[in-house]
């Protein structure tokens, strides 16, 4: 089996495919290659898996193209500008998110001869814009509120009909927002829900710019994989021809997170949040899904690796800091 | 004001530019400039409003950024390649109905210095796919079955994007199935709805390929025509930046169909319908919507010129048949 990663330079790329590496097979099939993209080049892994790094962006067709040409059995498509960017850069937005998926799956189309790959979208909750109901259901619709989250709508809406017509077998996956996020802390408005767990665990303090009644929607890395490994390979005829899904995850507000921080490091952890709430990230952060009904995705094999936020933070510890962390 | 009409020789397209003629003025403005676009050369209507008529292709960035130049402040977008012809020919559907409303979009926001035309997008009820409820209401998800409902969803979304971002003032109106369709039966698989009121009205027979129980969603032309003056001419504030809405219309079995034809034009008329159950359509037909909950559009003041199907009936004697029909 040929796998062909793109964005395999970003988080969860790279974790993703450090999974595919030590798993040495997808499913049932052995990975007989390796192909891992991205705009800046990933690092290649340690492995006697054939690897095939390409340095480039999904917005050159020429590219996609060459790299879709070695008909990768799966494909999984994580390549995006992130919503902050795609929000600043309209004209880089549409050319990455919109554009470079359809020169992947128009590259697809054109090799022909009944090659039909699996392709796995990450897609986004953005694609929601509140006003929402209390916990977002599986058929409540698209009202994207960022160029982000249209530019994945679009993908997903592309994605299932080029599936329909025969031309791919695609399943769009919309991942919670991942926390604990490892790394240090960005500019992302959401970048916070992470912080106030990875940065307090690692001796550092975290600023909380939101009040504790603040509820969002989570999943772990290891979630995340998960979810990614369980598209790649499950059956898609069960899903019919409805081919985007919201990944099951974890509702918690900030002050829960805090709990969870405070039961599984102790106080003197958790004493390292300062509160410094901002009104814009307020504002923003008002905007977006709290919870959500996942029947579909959950009926359909996907589940998640936590079923507490204590176990967010403990496989952050596990998986990040070596189980080890700052008390 | 000067009005761009793309699709004019569509027969919605034509109805809507005897209106804008007749009337003059749209809303409270008086119509100094008309410009008509179509693939085939819409016919000059006799005014003696200037009148421009441009024969070509939306898919051309070059004639759309010429007739962009000329900074319509309305624009009426019904090109479009409908449904069988867009599922047929998959890269001409993909070309005119997704890549002509991107070129239109983005010459708009290629003139800058703050023009920001009003942009009416007719889309369709197609960019809802089976299973529904039985009703379908304003927070529907979009799951398209077709090419055609896919290219409609996906241009709503990109009009909401857009005007959210301050480059348009757009609006997306989900027209039902235009019913009574004027002129000769087509091949459509939902032709029969017209074609068994407009045939026995001229003397002709009509042939009934689905069972009398199929319930389907249904608005006049003359409906049609007044959602598009009203989405020109409304206060789109009040809209919000989700603008996509499913206009109103009537749900009518064909039972109640034939039973309207029967109070309107009597027995002899509706003796014209012969029955000829075809799996194939009925088929096609079984995923189509029948009915919706459109409380949105209608508190935001779209009406339907008809409140029953004898309505729509009398619409097409009035407006198509000079008030006479063969008895």
């Amino acid at each position: 089996m040929h796998i062909l990663v793109l964005g395999a330079a970003g988080m969860v790329g790279r974790k993703l495919v450090e999974r595919l590496v030590s798993d040495g097979r997808l499913g049932k099939a052995e990975i007989a290659a390796l192909t891992l993209q991205d705009v800046v080049a990933p690092a290649a892994p340690k492995t006697s898996i054939p690897v095939n790094v390409v340095t480039g962006d999904v917005a050159d067709p020429a590219m996609i193209a060459k790299l879709i040409a070695g008909k990768p059995d799966v494909i999984f498509h994580l390549a995006a500008i992130v919503s902050g960017e795609a929000e600043a850069e309209f004209d880089k937005g549409y050319r990455i998110n919109l554009d470079g998926t359809r020169y992947l799956i128009d590259a697809i189309r054109a090799i022909g001869g009944g090659y039909k790959p699996r392709l796995v979208f990450t897609s986004s909750i953005a694609v929601f814009g509140a006003p929402f109901p209390e916990r977002i259901g599986d058929e409540f619709f698209n009202t994207p509120l960022t160029s982000y989250g249209t530019q994945k709508a679009i993908g997903e809406l592309l994605i299932s009909d080029y599936t329909r017509k025969g031309l791919l077998d695609g399943i769009s996956i919309r991942l919670p927002t991942i926390c604990v996020r490892p790394g240090t802390p960005n500019k992302a408005a959401s970048g916070f829900f992470s912080n106030i767990i990875r940065e307090p665990l690692a001796g550092k303090e975290a600023v909380l710019p939101v009040s504790e009644d603040v509820m969002h929607w989570h999943a772990s890395p290891r979630s995340a994989v998960g979810f990614l490994l369980h598209a790649g390979t499950m059956d898609l005829a069960a899903v019919g021809p409805r081919r985007a899904l919201s990944m099951p995850g974890l509702a918690a507000t900030v002050g829960e997170q805090i709990a969870a921080l405070t039961r599984v490091a102790g106080k003197s952890v958790t004493a390292r949040i300062k509160r410094e709430p901002d009104p814009t990230i307020m504002g923003i952060v008002s905007g977006w899904p709290r919870d959500f009904v996942t029947d579909r995705a959950k009926k359909l094999g996907f589940i998640t690796a936590e079923k507490t936020f204590d176990d967010i933070i403990k496989i952050h510890i596990d998986d990040e800091l070596g189980g080890k962390f700052a008390a």
